[in-house]
């Protein structure tokens, strides 16, 4: 990141940028042991030839590893850019203080023993943050490992990684808030020969969080790949504009998202001081920008160095190339998994190819057995014919150790190096073993190489994906602005239908009735037969208490079905608030759904669909997505669930209306974000989908608004 | 694998005792071009320092590389042990007979051109094994890359893998149905420094099969892990008992087998001319003995690397210590994933821990941060804690490239050393990044070194999986033997019940009737309502033709609902033959199930088990079993569905009799164990569980015998 670079860019935030390429330092707390967390930062520095000035500060010295001492921050010559920050907790305010009154613009506090600790340690980070704020300063950490930007040599860490050796130059911008974490994906990465020379080690974040490195990353031309680690989400709106920034910026965000699991979950909560959040929204998000989620550290390292090839795509096909057949079987098996195509070769080019090589499996897998050991035109004209004629998007080729033995190496590398010039949109892997010597020359032609065959269709799969996200770029479709007031206090049934009629969801004909005559009035006109519901703002789960009379079929049954409700709510709630029992046309048929919204602390609300009874309760088949989105958006959702067979007509039975579904969905996504934090949940449960063209009707509405919300309109 | 281990084992067939070791060896087509197929092997041997004879045999040469050289198989002085056959496919069976009149116990036949080509290649295949079988002569291939046994220098093979380097000593043995494939693997290996002294490749396996080969090595002293490639099963009495084998010896057997998916399954036909059979059904059968099944080339390494160590802890629980809490959190996720318990460490421990670390988590995962640098007794007594206090069969150790670093990586590795001197039952795993020696040092102390820590976390669950396989032992539990004719032609549903009944399957109480007034009289019997189905052996599914009628709920009902039943199945089939109609209480509550016997073409008779509806439509929620099986395996199968809350008791229903249908599945596999080859398949949908106590009753049962049994049985 050379400081012409940066100019150039839109990146704004001069203390983002203070951080990422500073031209001085401060090291306050500078140690002359370059063992120490005050001293490595330095050594790294100087080690790895640093540019700027690096002004250590420490009274009791006057010299440290070579450089002049400074006694205090406001003793200093100049003002820097930076600051590295490693003295203990207490004196952490004082620093930056002291800092901050300097002007210096980005602190990297390296310190531990605030809110990862308990008892004072959040107040402390918190003042932290406040003397920072307060002087426009940015602040990294703090309890984090620091940073570095490898392209100017700028070390603010105290990891001992590059004691193996020093970041590779390359285009993968590493960020993440675990800071042992980080290094060790830096050290992996080297090992394979990626190129990391960014890497920020967020740790309590309490100023700076992962999303913000992203966004940086989704804006500096000398980043193409972002591979990040995450244990939780703290500042949604900035992660998610830094998700939408990337995704319009066509680089991939490689993610490693951890805290999935109930000890994980709390593990997170008790490290770097994370909120690890509900995982299942998280991953909701992830997707909606096309994030690569992954789930080892093998396959950040996979997909990250397949990305940095930058193709990614579209529609994307694989054919294989094997001198193994059952690796071809293999890969099938894996493509499959993944969802990615395999088509057959054409079956001109078969019949071609068999005539080439009689023993050959030429149909995809392409199998040219060890004949190619003989033959070293047979690897290029088939590998050819699967470009050309059979049109995959990518190629896979497994060569075994045959990629790595000379000449046969040579010769594999000569042509899938030309195939790549001439068809420079396709990805050519190769998948074998051989020296790191040999992977960097196919890496220098643009063709990846991963040893084992099923992490390389794996990651083939992640690039597609990755295309079919930036083609589709993120929709930043928004309603109408809209003033949305909720009313205090529950929400009756029909106080909730009525609402959300208003607001365009359908809600099944029905009328709420005061008395037996107007209920039997109301019978005749829908039709029989009906369904009774006992109404009150006290009672929510009607069900449980006998509050639902179905299959009501005459006019004597609605009239003693009317006083049975009203003597079952007096016996279940004494002082129950009756508003009377709604009369609804008992619908037949059709598929029962739910659906409905649920506030996140973090990403706010969220919108879910789902099957009814079993499909939910036991499957947990449901989707999720951010609110607002429009119809096209709700009717990708409604068919991306995994029981959608059963919407599209199982057992002979007709289709149902996913059009209206999608209607309905997307009209409460609006609501929900017009309501806002008014809003605590919706509960559509069940919607009945009817027959394709008939609609779809909540047949039951739960509001619940915030609890506090009353309070907090009424300011 | 000298001679003597040999002669002190059980390893009694003298054909394969010849292949894995043999004294002398005849290379037919013996080429002086090392090059070359028939030059290879030699050049192998030569290099390897084979100690047995080796005659090469060329008419046209009088020396092959260095070696006198014979014209035919005939004219050799003495009978060697062995032969490699690298001549065209249509000498292969002159050469095959020439051996087999000189007496030679085993070919590798490396040739190419049979089964797995188009045409007269299956027949040519069949004419070797008919010579090999003629003359008592084992064979390996055809179409193989042969075999090696690096103990005693013996290379059957024209692989080029030992270019790069000779396999390690070592006691995993490698068995693979695809000789690239194989070759791949061992180099994998090897360059991980890994020992797979032993690696046959079968190909074709016209005669020795993948499963030979695996009981081979379960009963060689030599060997103490079994990694193997399969394609697919070709003879399943074979590969069944070498896996009960391996089992019994508590070896574990870690396989790769391929042709799970569509495409996958295609390939696998059209390679090495292999069936790959009914993957589900295979999956249930390596299940059985507790095979550890991998989906990738680095899970069969990363899994037969840890098992070489030969801890497999039994109720296996995982205690995690790291340097970064965020690793930690990862570990956790995997091990949700994986069924791996992670148990916290005991509160007085961790108050101890803390006290000695006042940052540290020391709940599991245990993190004492980057202390752990600083202090060389912290990592020892946080270690020895969780192995001592916490009791956890696994320790998981995260320590990036501290690992690697000194001094902080010798103390950590003589610390575990202790450890795992201490406690030679734990399973002592590290990750983190170090050069090969080190963690050829690891290795040597008995502990596990792997990478990256989601893969080292599944590969401890996978050692935990084999623990409870060798625990359980496999059960060899056989019923009575009992001879079973079944009756030739189409069974009506009657008849099928009754023949179940008669094996002790229970059916709903019910009663055929032929005419209308005993249908009165037996409906009056079971109480009301009933359920009335039309019988006859000509309409198979009834349903759908309107031949049930459920809610019978009078006599006038009974009455009428009899002649409509009648007149329904005269439109739908004319001339069907009536048998009268079924009348049957009609049961209430209870969860539907359906239960089954499909007859697999290599497996034979294998029993179903599953909820009804869409569980099995939708989301294929089964469990396959081979038939025959006790009860007790009969519930553990019942128990580990999915769904199998529904059958707990779901949404407050009371617990199904899991018991009862656990009986009735244990009773119909033995039925299908009887009777055998005569049994196609056996229907049982639905069956009805009722609540605990009162047993589970089949409604409707259909059985299906072999469309040509009749004339067999009829011999």
């Amino acid at each position: 990141m050379n400081a012409r670079a940066l100019d150039a860019s839109s990146l704004r935030d001069p203390g983002l940028l203070a951080l990422m390429a500073p031209a001085s330092v401060a090291v306050v707390g500078a140690s002359s042991d370059p063992g120490r967390i005050g001293g490595r930062p330095i050594n790294w520095m100087l080690r790895a030839g640093y540019q700027g000035e690096i002004y250590p500060i420490n009274p009791a010295r006057a010299e440290v590893q070579g450089l002049r001492s400074y006694d205090s921050v406001a003793a200093l010559p100049h003002t820097p850019d930076a600051a590295i920050v490693a003295v203990p907790a207490p004196q952490v305010v004082g620093t930056l203080e002291a800092l901050g009154e300097k002007g210096v613009r980005a602190a990297v506090v390296l310190s531990s023993g605030f809110a990862e600790v308990p008892g004072e340690g959040a107040a402390l980070q918190q003042q932290l943050l406040d003397t920072a704020r307060r002087h426009g300063m940015r602040m990294l950490g703090p309890n984090c490992l620091g940073l570095f930007n490898a392209n100017v040599g700028w070390y603010a860490t105290f990891t001992t990684a590059f004691e193996s050796g020093w970041p590779r130059a390359g285009r993968i911008g590493v960020v993440s808030q675990s800071g042992a974490f980080g290094s060790h994906l830096v050290c992996l990465a080297r090992d394979r020969g990626m190129g990391t020379p960014f890497c920020v080690t967020t740790g309590n974040q309490a100023d700076i969080t992962v999303g913000e490195i992203i966004h940086w990353y989704a804006q500096d031309p000398e980043v193409d790949v972002i591979a990040a680690y995450v244990e939780g989400v703290t500042r949604a709106d900035v992660f998610v504009e830094a998700l939408a920034a990337a995704q319009r910026a066509r680089k991939p965000v490689v993610m490693l998202k951890v805290g999935r699991s109930a000890i994980g979950h709390r593990a997170a909560q008790s490290h770097t001081a994370s909120v690890a959040g509900n995982d299942v929204v998280t991953d909701a998000v992830l997707r909606e920008f096309g994030v690569a989620r992954v789930r080892s550290v093998d396959e950040l390292l996979d997909v990250a160095y397949m990305a940095a090839l930058k193709t990614y795509p579209l529609r994307n096909t694989l054919g294989v190339a094997s001198i193994s057949g059952g690796v071809g079987v293999l890969i099938s098996d894996i493509a499959e998994d993944e969802g990615m195509a395999m088509p057959p070769m054409p079956l001109a080019t078969q019949k071609r190819l068999l005539e080439l090589l009689p023993y050959a499996s030429p149909v995809n897998p392409v199998d040219c057995t060890a004949q190619a050991l003989n033959d070293p035109t047979l690897v290029r004209s088939f590998t050819r014919a699967m470009v050309e004629e059979g049109q995959y998007t990518s190629v896979l080729s497994f060569y075994a150790q045959l990629a790595g033995v000379p000449p046969v190496a040579d010769r594999l590398m000569e042509d899938l190096a030309v195939l790549r010039q001439e068809h420079p949109d396709r990805l050519f892997v190769v998948s074998g073993t051989m020296t790191q010597d040999r992977q960097r020359a196919y890496d220098a032609s643009g063709l990846a190489v991963l040893e084992d065959p099923v992490r390389a269709a794996r990651a083939i799969a992640a690039m597609g994906r990755l295309g079919e996200a930036f083609e589709r770029s993120h929709s930043s479709w928004l309603p109408e602005p809209a003033v949305l007031t909720l009313p205090r206090g529950p929400m009756s049934e029909a106080q909730a239908k009525q609402l959300l009629a208003e607001h365009g969801v359908d809600i099944a004909p029905e009328q709420l009735c005061a008395d037996v005559e107007s209920a039997v009035h109301a019978a005749r006109s829908f039709g029989w037969p009906v369904v009774l519901k006992i109404v009150s703002p006290d009672i929510a789960h009607k069900t449980e208490m006998g509050g639902v009379l179905m299959g009501v079929g005459d006019e004597e049954a609605v009239r003693s079905g009317f006083d049975l409700l009203l003597s079952r709510a007096k016996a279940h709630v004494p002082n129950a608030s009756i508003e009377g029992v709604l009369v609804a046309r008992q619908m037949q048929g059709g598929v029962e759904c739910l659906m409905g919204i649920q506030r996140d602390p973090v990403f706010g609300p969220m919108a879910v669909f789902g099957l009814g009874g079993i499909f939910v309760e036991l499957l947990n088949d449901v989707v999720l997505r951010r609110c607002p989105f429009n119809e096209e958006e709700a009717e990708r959702m409604v068919r991306s669930i995994r029981s959608v067979g059963v919407l599209d007509g199982m057992r002979s039975r007709p289709p149902v209306d996913v059009p209206a579904l999608a209607r309905m969905l997307s009209r409460l996504s609006v609501f929900a974000h017009h309501a806002g934090d008014q809003l605590e949940s919706v509960d559509l449960n069940p919607v009945l989908a009817l027959p394709l063209g008939q609609g779809a009707y909540a047949l039951d509405a739960l509001v619940q608004t915030c609890s506090n919300h009353g309070k907090e309109t009424g300011k």
